[in-house]
């Protein structure tokens, strides 16, 4: 590419190019070791609220020292877009050069590459955080994150059946069902309720936007590996707090943010977690600075809420592929 | 357009779609009155060190009650770049949809659209505040802002000549002599000094990176409008303090935003402006709640800093005459 050149990639294009991988989650991985090394910096999120059309726009970025570019990602939530036939997330990222500011890339992945960056993060709590010889896995929620960290598992763990429990309708449940079979080659199966999936499965991946804890310290059974990705702002929670009590490790993708909109934010407001919490972070566990499940009777829990970071290397990996296989169309500008 | 359709904008063509003239000025005129009008939100700029590579980018973004689409905007700023052939500052815009938060165009203006956002400002600000006969005309400064700020000023007054103070090298400043007695059709002439401009000249715009103030109050005469646009950080400054004590009226962009990165932050620092200071925002001025300039020996000053409603209003006018004239390149997606 010249001075000036910008490659658009179409989501069409972005999703031939990137796939949930070991490629995808090794480079995920490193993002999080980078921030564990104090090598990302990250601004706080920006967000522009546009309360007579109830929605918000945030923008996010990261910058990891030596890596050669930068992500800004622009993401949508409108939450009457669902009555319109639209989807009431989306997302772009801009590719800036680290080196000179320069525009290298615009991928209008609408919401892809965060879909994936959000299961590799997934897969990476499990990679050190879940039991081994997991045979069951389960699944609350059956939207497109419980899609895809089922399949982030199956990159990590060989389980043998899955549970799912969601207040979807049974139409949508089915075709879940049907489609998860398909793609993980294991028996998928619908469980009665959110607590017989806990109870039947030895990794739990939570997945939905509740706006209450419904996970029940009390379901939690030794050798449990749970990781809650759902709430990722202040009024969404997943877990009752007291689920924090029963872990023999929490870990999370950023505690600063983590605190503030995951999982931690209810275990400080009841007082379950301080400042003298240990919580790892995922970076120390990749780093070996703090130990990931060392006993298959441990009780894990890893909090995600996703980072300036992960969209940083996903776009970069996006743009490396995208030139690898010279795919998209270069704009002289 | 579709739902999906994005439109991609080159510079070239952004160049030739949007001029600095009347319905740009118009549309940027009507930015002020909303934020005024309280109907405008800007969240505070987003900012990403990278202090490795000397540079930071930038993000801001505006909505405006009531209008279409919004505009996020990122900019970079890498102080080596011209070592390296690149320019040191550039930007694009990324417009979405204020009713769903889709993304409907791309604009690669490689930092046009904002030259232009910035010259009409100095324009609304001659229009409300320059004496109404101002024969001389007056520019510190001979970069980009400096050649748009005169153009900007024939849109609202007939000036007879111009004088020009400019650090630059003799080569450079000759360029732009030859260039604008073209374009403004008037002589234009080098002075030996920054104070002989002012002398000279009843409108003067400083257009200057300038770290300290140069121009000083006893410069100052009956008569004289500044428009002071220079600063846009808090290390910035072309006015020594003492000059804000010499107008009859201050006038100001956006008054929370001048205190900290324009012309206001030395007055305040030195004590000559506190909260009582009667200071105008433009939009107060446009929609007549405050007067303008209303005598020909009145000295008035306006400190401009740059807003994220006026990024949106010239990014949704791009739009708006690229779907008019049907430039641009659509994107299914």
């Amino acid at each position: 590419m010249e001075y000036g050149d910008v490659l658009v990639l179409t989501e069409h294009e972005l999703r031939k190019l990137v796939s949930l991988n070991e490629r995808t989650v090794a480079q995920i991985e490193q993002g999080f070791a980078e921030l564990e090394k104090g090598n990302a910096v990250m601004p706080a999120v920006m967000t522009l609220q546009l309360p007579d059309a109830g929605g918000a726009v945030d923008v996010r970025s990261g910058y990891v020292k030596g890596l050669p570019s930068i992500a800004v990602k622009t993401a949508s939530g409108f939450f009457s877009n669902p009555d319109l036939g639209l989807p009431s997330c989306t997302s772009q990222m801009l590719l800036l050069s680290a080196e000179n500011g320069l525009l290298l890339a615009v991928l209008l992945d609408n919401g892809y590459l965060t879909e994936v960056r959000s299961a590799a993060a997934g897969a990476i709590a499990a990679k050190y955080m879940a039991p081994r010889f997991a045979e069951t896995v389960g699944v609350i929620g059956s939207g497109i994150q419980a899609r895809m960290q089922l399949e982030a598992l199956k990159l990590e763990r060989s389980f043998k059946r899955v549970y799912v429990y969601s207040t979807d309708s049974d139409e949508r449940t089915e075709i879940f069902l049907s489609d998860m079979k398909k793609k993980l080659k294991v028996p998928v199966e619908q469980a009665e309720s959110a607590e017989a999936v806990v109870a039947k499965s030895s990794i739990v991946v939570t997945t939905t936007p509740s706006r209450e804890g419904y996970l029940r310290p009390e379901w939690v059974h030794p050798g449990l590996h749970i990781t809650a990705m759902g709430s990722d702002s202040a009024d969404k929670q997943e877990l009752v707090p007291g689920v924090l009590r029963t872990a023999d490790i929490i870990a999370c993708d950023l505690r600063s943010q983590c605190i503030r909109i995951g999982e931690l934010r209810g275990g400080i407001e009841q007082g379950i977690i301080s400042d003298e919490t240990p919580i790892q972070e995922l970076g120390a566990i990749i780093l070996g600075r703090q130990s990931g499940r060392v006993d298959e009777d441990q009780v894990t829990l890893c909090d995600l809420t996703g980072t300036g970071v992960q969209d940083t290397m996903i776009a970069m990996l996006a743009y490396e592929l995208a030139n690898e296989k010279e795919v998209g169309l270069r704009i002289k500008n």
